[in-house]
């Protein structure tokens, strides 16, 4: 099976993909930065570390709260906007892409081990 | 500035983006790995992994050639599919993502050390 990720490149080298959207969107879910990371199975530390890169490539913030804080993180609408414009651009790119995969996915020599349908 | 980059993920794993593309495109117009990891500032062993994981994914040659020859590759019709569906998608992805791009660059707080227009 194949598909299609994309991310956004800033001329500072930050990437904004699957991985930071997740997190912004489990920090509208949670309200919580700690639980947030919790919930994709990252450190507090490294979900920081994610936020961080965002905040500085956009040189505003995408989440507010208080630092080392359990509770009371929240979007800015930067933080909402870039969640909405990310998954339109993926909804759409699917939709572009999908007779490219189909076609491609069509030619893939089945392995005999059997990986390949896992 | 904010580039939208993207890449085919096989359920193996492997990864399809811009490097893979363009090593081979490098390929189709040197006729030679060697020649195209050189003009990629890569190193022949690189190139062939490269070349060993996509041939993998799909089970069947990217390309066809002597290992270890200084010349005499070439692009199969599989690799000039790839290199062709890449490239339409990208295009396709571009274009739509450009008004996205567009919006976010613009809220976009300028980095007084003018590390963002570098």
């Amino acid at each position: 099976m194949i598909t299609v990720r994309f991310f956004l490149k800033f001329s500072s080298d930050t990437r904004i993909g699957l991985g930071k959207v997740r997190l912004l969107e489990a920090i509208g879910t949670t309200g919580s930065i700690s639980a947030a990371a919790r919930a994709l199975d990252m450190t507090y530390r490294r979900a920081w570390e994610l936020l961080n890169h965002m905040n500085k490539a956009f040189g505003q913030p995408l989440v507010t709260g208080r630092v080392g804080s359990t509770g009371g993180a929240e979007l800015t609408d930067l933080g909402r906007d870039v969640i909405a414009r990310y998954r339109r651009i993926e909804a759409d790119t699917q939709a572009l892409a999908a007779p490219h995969v189909a076609a491609l996915e069509a030619v893939i020599v089945a392995d005999d081990s059997g990986n390949e349908g896992a």
